[in-house]
């Protein structure tokens, strides 16, 4: 992560972590009787390993240099790594994922932008030289640069007089190939909006396509939720409602324009300054953002409407950025499977050869690729929205006051809240935790059902409940706990997202074993402990060394291809490579998914 | 014109013209006692040639085979030319123009348009073929066809699934180059809409681009007229109006999309299947119609945003045609010279080795090329809205009622109106030919003032006119005259016309006599009796054989860039070699132009 402090000699890493401001998690509270700080030691001088640690930590994982960070003082210079399972949410958000963007130093630019600025200085016009804007800017550009300019978009052309006019005739032009963007004053820097449709939550970034560097992000909600919780509801409401569709598009672009504005306006500069767009998602939100029909998306054999890559004005799609501006959709694999995916398998790149590894995008859709050799295979599987904090009784949203983290710590129950205030509710993680603290204790029989007379289980009448906290705890008057329902909806999920993990490899020839990575990528994905996800068999039982989150992979790859026309090209030629398996047409389906729902 | 007729022996031409069903005009009644039905006899046997013909027709026009068609009577099998200034106005709205549209025999495709139609059969969708429904049309394209598709606008993409789905799979596309337009319904004809857009009226023609037929086609009025009568006007409104640009863009393309609906519902077709349109207009509205904007052409040095010949998807225009049509727009000349002179000209075509041609396009502004040798010198001029009715007292709009012949027979004036009613004001053409009369009459002095003395002028204290038609003979109850500020009307307007014509023959080192063709196109130009302008010396005083009349050439021109990728590059060419006279910059202009003023 790149942060450095100066500590006394024999100060904790938890200690370190916090003068680094960074937000390492502590459900005990730094007393060592949980696992929720575990770090990884790559180099350096530290403190022997306690016996706290020897009770908390799996012999594989204390010989792969995992410790605790409340544990583990450091006795000179040492290098950490903090994995992102290990840091509270707010931390993550700014993180957002561990994935390398791609930048230049300053002042060296990429000469890999799809979109990029020549300097022109243009005559004005007088009695003897009537030559019309366009022509004299096309002779200029002939006799200055080397860049001929080819195409120019009527909306550029609009814009063309008074840009020429206010500027001295002097301009910084904005070309995509020959094609004529934008008209921006001298100087200006040229940006690139990238953006990850997520079903939920849209993430939105602002980068310099000179640079590499992004100058301000931001994550908003889906506004479609409000018609519909999954792209199932969505594709219902788009079909049978009339206007549904161009509602759907509709709020989406104002969203997305609303973002970009307010990124702009953060950032100090024009949205006509953004030249140059890549939009992500699954295939339903990428054909909604396209204005394309889903109708066929919602009906057997769920075909999409296209595919490949789009490249489409940005006009057409409603963004309001620079005029001649054009936006790139990678392609799509399949009807569940996005340019989402696309983008994430691209961010993530290719396995070492010879090498195996599994990339798992976990939302309300979850996306699983398996890389092996010569082959990739792509499946898809409806895990719900209980990762989301919906179907869930207490669930709601990764916020302030969300119980993220849960530990049964001396035989009670423990939670700790994003940005650490009472309780309100519990968010994914938190629900994932807490199943995966009661399925460890022997609360759950094997079938998801409470232990009625197990200490960790309050029994009130025909209900049974984990109290998680009081009314008088909670920051709401009311009690926060899981019930059998909630325990419910996450076997569907974690049955679900195994049941493709399982036929992939099956498909793939392959044994979990063989499994070198596994990359676990997505919003939810990121901020749920991976130990309690291999414990309630969500993911395979593999040393934890072969896990790695990676946050939000599918918005790293719409940055990359932003900046980069050869990882748009990339990801062209990777997604030309799947292999998509129709799991429900799998005839090991069922058998699978009823094995997978257990404890 | 192509029309034949069996007559009795020693029938005149003006009976069997009428027989034809062909309004020949006859101000005096078919007594020989005027010059209005006159015709050419190109070959057969007729009359010789009576005392009133004698005395009506020229020499040189007598030896060059015109004669009065009251007059002529047939002997045999004759070939009779019709010029266009003899046919009444209602007819010639029905001729249009007398150039040669572009056609081809029924089933004998064009080849040359720049949208043409394959046909393919696409295979559904089933479990065991998932491929979107963009990758299965560009296969069956592939496998089916030697054309394979390239761009689908995402507007196309959108119409995709239900075409396919309702036409059971079967579709026509139509392709631009290799970029997809439309996917239409098998067999379904591929139509281009054509459009002029004058200053004042604009025509639309609907076109079936594989036969080059013109299959509707009506004259629409300019709803811009409301917010300016002439480009001045309109770019001050467009200029110093908020919104006033898009406004004027908004009535202009809701006319052109109300008028485009209204001929296909004539003939039975789609909007849809409109899969290329052809622009023309001045500059203005040119621009007006990219919404692009005109103040540089209201102010010096008065240059275009663009001159360059423009393909801008429909969509963008505002055109409700096929989502993925383009609207192409031939080259603008300069300022006041635009993409439909460039049309015009195209038409018209270049002239035979050897010989010279002016073709002047008269309207509201006038346009004049002088195509000779190697060089082609074009003008514009600011003729005013005088010969569409408007700033005459009583003049009107060439409609029912209006008087569009004026003839002083056996000193008594004449009158002739369109559609033979009782008179309601004067037209264009009818202005002229009252100011000529005067003029031929000895009724105006040199400088143009009324001769209060002469028996054809009506002294009325301060004021003397020239009755046309009495109160009680009108079918208005009021008088219809022709003032002195009528006739200042007409001669600023023809000074500036004939100061052009004058100049560019200046310009290209030329004597009038040397010009062996004069085209004149245009809407009024088309209607106007040319012995009246030479008369009045709008026009140079050359042999009537000199002259032709060829209607609306500038959408002739754009018909023939509809269906003709080549005529669009021919029209490219020919601008590249027009040398644009700005004739205000001219130091002669002034005197010219005072000598122009007089008769």
């Amino acid at each position: 992560m790149g942060r450095r402090v100066s500590m006394p000699a024999a100060a904790t890493v938890l200690d370190a972590a916090r003068q680094a401001g960074l937000g390492l998690l502590s459900v005990c509270g730094g007393a060592g009787l949980c696992d929720s700080c575990r770090i990884r030691v790559i180099r350096g001088d530290v403190s022997p390993v306690s016996p706290h640690e020897r009770d908390t930590l799996a012999a594989g994982d204390l010989a792969a240099g995992y410790r605790l960070a409340c544990q583990a003082k450091t006795l000179g210079d040492t290098v950490v790594d903090v994995p992102a399972e290990s840091v509270g949410t707010e931390q993550r958000l700014q993180i957002e994922s561990d994935l390398p963007a791609l930048e230049w130093p300053d002042g060296e630019d990429s000469l890999d932008a799809s979109v990029r600025a020549i300097d022109v200085e243009v005559p004005a016009p007088n009695l003897a030289d009537l030559r019309s804007d366009v022509t004299r800017l096309r002779d200029a550009c002939r006799a200055q640069t080397d860049r001929p300019v080819g195409a120019m978009p009527a909306a550029v052309l609009a814009d063309l007089p008074r840009a020429l006019r206010d500027q001295q005739w002097k301009a910084r032009l904005a070309l995509g190939g020959d094609r004529l963007v934008a008209v921006l004053s001298p100087n200006a820097a040229l940006l690139g909006l990238a953006v990850d449709i997520g079903t939920t939550k849209i993430a939105v970034y602002l980068v310099d396509l000179q640079s590499g560097r992004t100058i301000a992000s931001e994550g908003v909600l889906n506004p479609q939720v409000t018609y519909g919780e999954d792209v199932i509801s969505r594709i219902a409401y788009a079909d049978r409602t009339a206007g549904g569709a161009g509602t759907l598009h509709a709020v989406l672009v104002r969203a997305l324009n609303d973002s970009a504005a307010r990124l702009c306006a953060t950032a100090g500069v024009s949205v006509r300054a953004i030249v140059d767009a890549v939009l992500v998602g699954n295939t339903v939100m990428h054909h909604l953002a396209c204005g394309l029909p889903v109708a066929g998306l919602g009906r057997a054999p769920y075909v999409s409407v296209v595919s490949e890559a789009l490249t489409l004005p940005a006009r057409d799609v409603g963004l309001d950025i620079a005029p001649g501006a054009q936006v790139y959709l990678p392609p799509n694999l399949a009807g569940y499977v996005g340019a989402d995916h696309v983008a994430a398998l691209g961010a993530v790149g290719l396995p070492a050869p010879g090498r195996t590894r599994a990339v798992i995008d976990i939302g309300t859709n979850t996306e699983i690729s398996i890389l092996a050799a010569d082959r990739i295979v792509s499946c898809s599987c409806a895990s719900g929205p209980a990762f989301e904090g919906a179907h869930i009784g207490c669930g709601m949203r990764a916020t302030a006051g969300a119980i993220e983290r849960v530990r049964v710590i001396g035989g009670a129950v423990r939670c700790q809240t994003i940005g650490g205030t009472p309780p309100v509710g519990m968010c994914g993680s938190g629900v994932l935790d807490a199943v995966a603290a009661l399925a460890a204790h022997g609360a759950l029989d094997r079938h998801g059902a409470f232990r009625r007379d197990h200490p960790l289980i309050d029994s009130r009448g025909k209900d049974a409940v984990l109290v998680l906290a009081s009314a008088d705890a909670s920051g709401q008057n009311h009690e926060i706990v899981l019930t059998r329902h909630d325990v419910t909806e996450i076997q569907l999920a974690k049955a679900a997202i195994r049941t493709g993990v399982d036929l992939l490899l099956a498909h793939a020839g392959l044994c979990a074993a063989a499994l070198d990575e596994v990359v676990v990528a997505g919003a939810f994905g990121s901020y749920i402990d991976l130990a309690s996800a291999r414990l309630i068999r969500m993911l395979p039982d593999l040393p934890a060394d072969r896990f790695r989150q990676v946050g939000n992979a599918a918005g790293a790859g719409a940055r990359q291809m932003l900046v980069s026309a050869s990882r748009r090209r990339a990801a062209e030629r990777l997604a030309a490579r799947v292999e998509y398996i129709d799991l429900t047409s799998d005839s090991r389906f069922t058998e699978v998914f009823a094995g997978a729902l257990g404890f």
